[in-house]
């Protein structure tokens, strides 16, 4: 069983699902009942004509909405557009929104799609919502909730899904191979029908084991020709694939490096081999040493991303796209922005945030994280050598900043097969949103989130209200009682859960902050490890010293001592006592306006939610106190304000 | 397949194995050709004559050997010590001792135990060798390494075996039930041949499941009912059973506390239905409150042991034995002897000792564990009430002291389905040794290696020097280069091995050191805890002054400044520097003195412990530097001695 969310199908005359495999267009199509809703009358049998019209001066995702007489017309220049549009006009309806004007709209990020970390064996990497609804049992699985999800996805904007976790093992080694591949060709279709294109990954290593090649080099003919002839083959069952996403040379996942060639030489080579067919290859950035020695103060892994590619721009070919995660570590609650946005002009860049969250409260904490991404897609990276004046983050990944085509917004996907998809209910926010956001980053968070309550939960005012506060307030929340000022990573190493304040200090992962009795934070200017001077004029300089680098970022750029005072006044510990008792305060206030819904919301959800705030009250003041205590017994400073520190 | 460990069979001039299930006493035994050593020749066809002889004024388990004309008489009351004998008698050939005068042995501790955590699905909780041979696939193994392992036992003197873990779950409920019950009498028996008593783990909680009883209120008339029925029931089946042993109440296994009953009430319970058959009952005492809040400051863990039982001296049934761990906490490479050993004049207690490496290693390094066990015995407890001179842990242990019959000495074993049983070649100086300290307490640890050594690995008198260096050094490296004088626990949490100086600072398990920028250390005298009172006089004196606790446990009783001047003169610093700085170069000699028996120690041997030693001196290296650098940065106190610290 599973909760079906925010959006049902579009059903024409004939009593059929109106989907991408074609329809006649000019045929009346009738908006199913608004089933989810309680607090609202249904609306049903509105009467809708779906229009093809090339000539309209739409791309060829946007469509156009417009009331004419009783019913209401809506154009694009093909079925996929139209279906966005359906599903856009039934939202606009739901949310009682005036579509007397002509509604107009064009998403901005070309790519918009989610990755799934599902294994075949059911198991989700940092799954947090139950186990995969894509596979089991080392098989694909194909039922009524694939197509439920296609049509999710659809009915807020995003066209392409990874359906496969990017460390491809075991069985998903033959989703490109003759076992799977009817099965790969049912679901790609399945999604395709709903106007959103499948991915894969793939396991770079792959030729190796085929006795006639025994290689993964790159430049290796033999390579090169089994590539070629592995995408003619997966191509002919599966036409309808968007592509790859490769993730090679990090975290023991084999790669070029292997064969002393660069990331380029190995995009490349796959990108060639999927030309002909029309599919892109996506490429991680997430490549750096996992063998860290923790005694040694010259690596950064910080550096990584930026060091191994900036010295390959203009290498890609045409239809490889790079996928930068959002910062140069690894979806903290807080980093700077990845300098690679800002030194790519010749390069496809993607962006890859997380709506998984993995270090951000596992969705057993509530963390609306659109603020965070809005922060980061609006921050103006400098980008060098811009063809327009837009040098923001969002200008590089929506194809703003250097007119090219392929580029995007994706991230890491937070389902599961847990009833309600994501296993907080206000998790599904994120879900929502991330697609919402890269359709038409112009929306404020608050607009987003409005939207999703009324969609899901009700739209009653005071629900409306009371979410978007606690959602609005969650991030901050969350960023306030774990780690302090950008220095991340103050959690339990295994599960990336809960606080472990020297949990990653003496490891091998690169993820250091080093602090003393008197001082904390990793020095990353140029008197450091060099890190700051990634980025360009004026952002070199203004992270190079710790009286420009912003106060959410010191730790992160600077080793400060504990008496530093920051531009907010206080010294760091003081900041840091403050921010965990703020924050788990804060929890205790978004309970509190929770707790205000009963019987505003459905009852299921009332009390799931209940019960995750039960767990986030006491976890929030645990990591509070562990947090507080561990800077306590490093300085014993005390507490300007007297309050309790172990 | 599996390395056949020191001695083989017995074999009478039939060709039968000499085992406890009778034979012709006064027949003549041939011994076995000696296999496993290659410098020393063959020595075979010994004549001995096996005599019954309950006159010659030995106890039960005692013997007697004796030359007479070219062959060898070997006198005892029954089958079970003309076994024990036996093997004393071919081990003593091997060793070549003389043996022209009779000798003449009585195994000075009554119970001399292993305890296996061993689980039905083949897994081993804390196990480093590999998995159960014991049980597989929820069922019991019994195949040739089954009666090895009962020859291996019966061979170095053990008298009992408790063959599943503590933790009884699952399949393992069953072992008392009809499903298993046939193959535990087979086990049994298997084990009673060769004169090595079964027992087994029982699950407290087991009548609640019946409908009839549904609960487990060890005054509850129905519950002793069903108990005494089981009983009845399990020794018709499995009449060599010598009882079980119970963990109740403890880490979320059920007992006596859920119904308001005491640890005395629980016991015998299960003792009175029990005693008909002959049968005892073994008693964890480690009983604590594992969900601590880590602010809370009056909770000691320490404490817990010595609480819950030592108001209930005097209340047990005489077949009832208490099984205490050496130490208050859990198994630390140092700690304190608990004070129950000097506490409970009219309570059968037994003593819990772990060569299962869990905090020592894990049998990746090299711990030579009897040295620690022969201080932890013959430390002088000073126990109250003694009927003898004796007040030392022996003296209580084995019956001296207070004059009872049921008491020993037991350890959680560290054998399993390796090849070489033990994982590292060298921790099976760890099996050998405990038996042969338990049966002959006088033993020096060197004397006992010395053995071990010659009989499994050479008797070449440079691999017996350079072995009993590597092993005498190895149990004090381990402490030098670990956790600092006694403060223990300064490991991963989830699986106890490495260092994670905070690894227990902020969790549930009530075992925290609290170290500050100042001090290091929980407080456990009479201004802290109160733990050293438990002690009796002088010892709560000692432990109550930091100028009077040794220094290996002054961080244990005491927090103390790290410019606190320790016995050694030097500072607690400066101690914790350079403890780990020697303990690390302990493991290159003793590397070095490994190194130089190749060729002279059997090949595949070698290799083996030389894998485990590149891993140990880098590992040792890793403890040292992050134990350090996690002081140093504490305090950024340098070393005098100017060695690197990060």
């Amino acid at each position: 069983m599973f909760a079906k969310l925010w959006l049902d199908d579009v059903v024409d005359n004939n009593g059929t699902v109106v989907t991408n495999n074609g329809f006649d267009t000019g045929n009346v199509v009738y908006i199913n009942t608004v089933k989810e809703l309680t607090t609202r009358k249904a609306v049903s049998g509105l009467k809708v004509v779906l229009t093809k019209a090339s000539d309209a001066g739409l791309s060829d995702e946007g469509y156009e909405i417009k009331k004419s007489g009783d019913s209401y017309e809506i154009l694009a220049n093909n079925e996929r557009a139209l279906i966005y549009g359906a599903f856009r006009f039934i939202s606009l309806i739901r949310l009682n929104k005036d579509i007397t004007a002509a509604v107009r709209e064009v998403p901005v990020s070309p790519l918009r799609m989610l990755n799934h970390w599902d294994n075949m064996d059911n198991s989700i990497e940092r799954g947090y919502s139950g186990e995969s609804f894509l596979f089991k049992d080392n098989d694909i699985v194909i039922d009524d909730r694939t197509v439920y999800y296609a049509r999710l996805l659809a009915s807020v904007g995003y066209n392409g899904v990874v359906i496969n976790n990017v460390n491809v093992k075991d069985a998903a080694c033959d989703l490109i191979n003759e076992r799977f591949i009817e099965k790969v060709s049912k679901l790609s279709a399945i999604f395709d029908s709903y106007g959103v294109k499948m991915y894969m990954c793939l396991n770079y290593a792959a030729p190796i084991d085929d006795p006639e090649v025994g290689s993964a080099d790159p430049l290796d003919e033999k390579v090169i020709k089994w590539w070629e002839k592995k995408m003619d083959y997966i191509y002919e069952h599966v036409p309808t694939l968007g592509g790859f996403l490769v993730k090679a040379d990090s975290e023991g996942r084999p790669g070029p490096f292997t064969y002393g060639r660069t990331q380029a030489e190995g995009a490349n080579m796959l990108g060639r081999a999927i030309k002909p067919h029309g599919g892109i290859i996506l490429w991680r950035c997430f490549v750096y040493n996992c063998r860290q020695d923790w005694r040694d103060t010259s690596t950064d892994r910080a550096r990584a991303a930026y060091d191994y590619f900036n010295t390959l721009d203009g290498e890609f070919e045409d239809n490889v796209i790079i996928q930068v995660k959002n910062g140069p570590v690894d979806f903290q609650v807080r980093e700077p922005v990845s300098p690679l946005f800002g030194a790519m002009p010749r390069t496809n860049e993607m962006i890859e945030f997380q709506i998984a969250q993995e270090y951000t409260g596992q969705q057993r904490h509530v963390c609306y994280l659109i603020p965070w991404f809005k922060e980061v897609l609006s921050f103006d990276i400098y980008a060098r050598d811009a063809k327009s004046d837009d040098t923001t983050v969002l200008g590089v990944v929506t194809g703003k900043t250097y007119k090219n085509k392929l580029c995007g917004i994706c991230a890491v996907t937070n389902t599961g097969n847990d009833y309600n998809w994501t296993g907080h209910d206000l998790a599904a926010a994120n879900l929502y949103g991330l697609g919402r956001l890269a359709f038409d980053p112009s929306l404020s968070s608050e607009d987003i989130a409005g939207e999703w309550i009324k969609l899901t939960l009700s739209d009653d005012p005071k629900v409306v209200s009371n979410v978007t506060k606690i959602l609005m307030m969650s991030w901050p929340a969350y960023e306030k009682y774990s780690a302090p000022l950008g220095i991340g990573w103050m959690v339990h190493p295994a599960d990336h859960y809960g606080p472990d304040p020297d949990g990653y200090e003496y490891s091998v992962w690169g993820t250091y902050h080093k602090a003393t009795c008197k001082t904390v934070g990793l020095e990353r200017n140029s008197t450091g490890t060099g890190y700051a001077g990634q980025y360009n004029k004026p952002l070199c300089d203004i992270y190079e010293d710790p009286a420009t680098t912003p106060d959410e970022l010191e730790l992160f750029f600077h080793k400060l001592p504990y008496d530093y005072v920051l531009k907010s006044g206080k010294t760091v510990i003081q900041h840091i006592y403050d921010a965990h008792f703020e924050g788990a305060e804060d929890v205790v206030v978004m309970n509190g306006l929770w707790q205000e819904l009963k019987g505003l919301v459905p009852d299921d959800a009332f009390e799931r939610v209940t019960k995750r705030f039960e767990h986030q009250l006491s976890h929030s003041e645990y990591w509070r106190d562990v947090i507080n205590s561990y800077f306590y017994r490093k300085t014993l400073i005390p507490d300007e304000k007297g309050r309790a520190l172990y």
